[in-house]
């Protein structure tokens, strides 16, 4: 078994240049030599005011540098690939704030024995030489149902305790109650993931394994398995295991939450769930905990602490007063901190009517040109049922050999339509009343094809129906679809001579046109596809003609002999 | 072979509940009753106003819905995943903005065969009735070599089109000027992707097959293969390949760039790659870019268009003016836009020096102490060397077994130490000095924990240092660890007596606090583990005591004996 194949440099110098990648790409930041420390670029911002340092472990990104910025932290402490940084980087990152003329450092760590430590071991450092150093623990783990030594883990809920000391530090609250402030609200901060996949540390095998189909409930963001393994269900029955897990007041380390609670909601992408699976998540938490009778003030749904490519997710909430929203809702200039707004989402209504006018066009009336055109339309269905067989085969070829059959189930979509309904008077009327039925039922690209040239067309046979407005509108309808197939190009300038067309000439154009059309199509025998996924791949080269284009030779044909053409 | 296990509740209606999760979790978003819509929930905003539309397929969020806000989209139609939109719901999109009284829609649409012919279909639709629409089409892909008859695709880049016509509408600038502006900017815009696995659409198989260690280059979001395969090297030549192929003059599809020009870059996550991956992956486009003499004005880094669960990263570059980048600088409240500073990122320092001074500590002078000290440490080492082999293996029982090694690494280094410096008669700065070597030479959480305990006792023993001094440091120390080791403890509060010894009885203390230090380490023989990564999983019971209980008492003990003390 090897590691996983990582898009990186080298395994030793990764972390390094994740944090230059994130230094160099920000405009706002500033690396300290020599440390794996980040720091505000405008550090004299926070003369006189608190600072806010936190970090831990890589891996965790956007975690922490991203969360820098005026409104959260100051500078954030990085080290290896879930390893807790060393002391000195924490004193160095400690006294480069003092030096810029902190009234005092806030220290936001959680609660995993390394960080404890080496964070713990700085600050008594910071304060032998004088700094005001607090620290505040974060330990919002909801995973265990039987005490812990070691307690709580520290889990996405700390970005949470960012955002609010971040807050109160920029209206320049003092240190000691911002720590009473951030240490009441931690303690209505709770946490629980799950995941579908272990993650690997670069150069590394997977952290556990998770045979297909089976999810670890409640792990850490270090990759260590979780308390209980199982078989993943839907997102809806996963969602309320957890909730459920973590507000247990038989569990040790639950959140207690009760019905007409408010929260902030964290739906925490942990690294390679898709967008898609996150926004299910999300929808089902906001619906279980509304059901629940609890309060969601806010939510947050993406990657906010994340465990290398785990593709898991976790769910954080928080118990949220006014003070807290209030806290939780102030400004940030922090890289991952998302665009929220400030709406209440329980209560919400969401739901809008689509405008109702207007998406149906208007009821039509008979007029002279009523016969002869439904006359033409019978002739086009008829002529293209008949080559169905001819069409598929043409396609088969090039493409995936359904062209007569989606060009059949239009001509039988206006077969059915023909006897319970008037043939306007109006062709504009009629060609709209066309595109609506073959987009509704021929369905595809051909379906939207027709139905676009369709539409572009009625526009100019609204007011008028003289010939030369036919040949408008087919220029028009071409002119729609402009990239589209060229096979219909030749009768369409054909048809142009009908605007100047002597009485009596318009039928000889037609014949013309139609030839044209069927020259066309023919000549599409040696081009390479246009339209469709194949096309974008490669250039495939065909020696039929095209089905679209022999298609419309046949649809103009059928016209031209329903008008008493020439067979 | 069974399609990938994903958290959702259905495959038939995931979009339906992505969607609903992405807006009711948003605050500002409403979505349209019987379509995949969402618009801005205050349409009234837009009043005489042009509004902006765009959507596609769904697997790609946050794209559309992400970038719906002020400044940016007024609305977004979705598709089923990776299926464009039926026309009926991008006309009623449209129709409800008109609702709102915009003065145009804009819709903004990816080169695709789909989304060019449904948005167009209903651009068409909704132009007959009297709605002023316009459609821009973005083909941003650097893919072929070759000329493709259905031209470069639209990828990554739509997002820096949304952002510039957004801006352009929130000034109050007609459709027109619009369209104008931003069809000169796509010239600009370029991308190409890169991915180490495939994605798999709900319910279906893989999009492509990919051996473990090969990536494949310039690939689509709708998870159809690119055009190259090769071996995954490192992220510096990858980017490199990358660039080279956007901005190859010989290839088709290039987007032209020379030294000199100033771009926007965006790096984008498109789906499962790590945060840690690409923030490497910025790095090494930044500094080659640089390297080509190129000035990289903004970055954007993140997940900005995504192919579901896919491994891999695009480069989108566009061409920046001084016009350009105000829009792109310009205010937006869409949530899946990033908060990114204004300032130029190439040309600026963002590395800085670390406080020089403090980091060290202040020379030291002997003093009536500093001999006693030096015998108490030669036998504090000697014990501990002595006793290397004894404590490993009891650490073995419980732990990794290296708990002699580590404390023998903090004995030898104290011995180096010795012979080349001065002991200071000032004990504060004796253990403000061993906490700084143990920290550095004896490594792991124990070197972490005695150092947070010299260093919070050294504080204590600055000034002062009669017995009652050295009482109040043990407890400070002890005090600094809180949570950690009790065994610790009793020796603690045997040694707090020392404050109100009579004179001569400070040797019995002692004595005493030694044996109550080897009780203590006798009575972890049943304890759970309290710290370390073992902790937190399960409770490990140990029947042999622990070792660093029973290190802590050959410590105390030795400094007893070379005090004087009974053996």
């Amino acid at each position: 078994m090897k590691p996983q194949q990582k898009l990186l440099n080298s395994v030793d110098r990764c972390v390094d240049e994740a944090l230059e990648g994130i230094v160099s790409s920000s405009g706002c930041l500033s690396l300290l030599r020599g440390h794996r420390v980040v720091v505000r670029a405008d550090l004299e911002a926070l003369k006189g005011r608190v600072a806010l340092l936190s970090g831990g472990g890589s891996g965790h990104e956007p975690a922490h540098a991203g969360y820098i910025g005026s409104g959260m932290l100051s500078a954030a402490v990085a080290g290896g690939v879930f390893a807790s940084p060393p002391p000195a980087s924490v004193l160095a990152a400690i006294l480069s704030l003092r030096d810029a003329g902190v009234s005092g450092v806030l220290l936001i760590v959680k609660n995993y024995t390394g960080d404890r430590l080496n964070f713990g071991l700085a600050a008594e450092q910071a304060r032998n030489r004088g700094v005001a150093v607090e620290m505040v623990i974060v330990a919002d783990d909801c995973a265990f149902d039987q005490p812990s030594k070691a307690g709580r883990r520290g889990l996405c809920g700390t970005v949470f305790v960012h955002k609010l000391a971040g807050a109160l530090a920029e209206e320049g609250c003092p240190l000691d109650e911002i720590v009473s402030k951030v240490t009441e609200a931690v303690k209505g901060i709770g946490t629980l993931g799950v995941s579908l996949s272990p993650c690997s540390v670069p150069g590394c095998l997977p952290s556990f394994d998770l045979p297909a189909g089976e999810m670890e409930l409640g792990l850490g963001i270090h990759g260590e398995p979780g308390i209980k393994r199982s078989k993943v269900t839907s997102a809806d029955e996963v969602v309320k295991t957890m909730v459920d897990h973590m507000t247990n007041p038989a569990s040790q380390s639950h959140l207690s939450l009760k019905s007409g609670d408010s929260v902030v909601l964290c739906v925490n992408n942990l690294g390679a769930l898709s967008c898609l699976e996150i926004s299910v998540v999300t929808r089902s938490a906001i619906r279980y905990l509304e059901g629940r009778g609890v309060r969601v003030a806010r939510v947050m749904s993406g990657a906010f602490m994340t465990s290398l490519e785990m593709a898991g997710v976790s769910l954080s909430m928080m118990r949220a007063d006014q003070e807290i929203l209030r806290l939780f809702d102030a400004r940030t200039t922090a890289s991952a901190w998302p665009n929220l707004s400030t709406v209440c989402i329980s209560g919400k209504s969401y739901i809008l009517d689509p405008p109702a006018k207007d998406m149906q066009e208007t009821s039509h009336t008979e007029g002279p040109l009523s016969d002869v055109m439904r006359k033409a339309l019978e002739a086009v269905c008829s002529s293209l049922l008949q080559r169905q067989e001819e069409l598929n085969s043409l396609d088969r070829a090039s493409g995936d050999g359904d062209c007569g059959n989606t060009h059949a189930q239009a001509a039988k979509a206006i077969q059915e339509w023909l006897p319970s309904h008037i043939v306007p008077g109006c062709p504009g009327q009629l060609l709209s009343t066309l595109a609506g039925l073959v987009q509704e039922r021929m369905g595809g690209s051909s379906g939207a094809l027709y139905s676009l040239f369709l539409t572009a067309a009625a526009a100019l046979l609204k007011d008028r129906s003289d010939p030369a407005a036919w040949a408008n509108a087919m220029h028009a309808g071409t002119d729609a679809m402009r990239w589209c197939l060229d096979a219909l190009c030749p009768a369409v300038e054909e048809l142009g001579r009908l605007t100047t067309a002597p009485p009596g000439g318009h039928m000889a154009i037609l014949q013309a046109a139609v030839e044209k059309a069927e020259l066309g199509a023919e000549s599409t025998r040696d081009l390479t596809a246009r339209a469709g996924r194949a096309s974008y791949i490669a250039t495939v080269h065909v020696t039929l003609p095209d089905p679209g284009a022999v298609a419309i030779a046949a649809i103009l044909r059928a016209v031209f002999e329903a008008l008493g053409g020439q067979k």
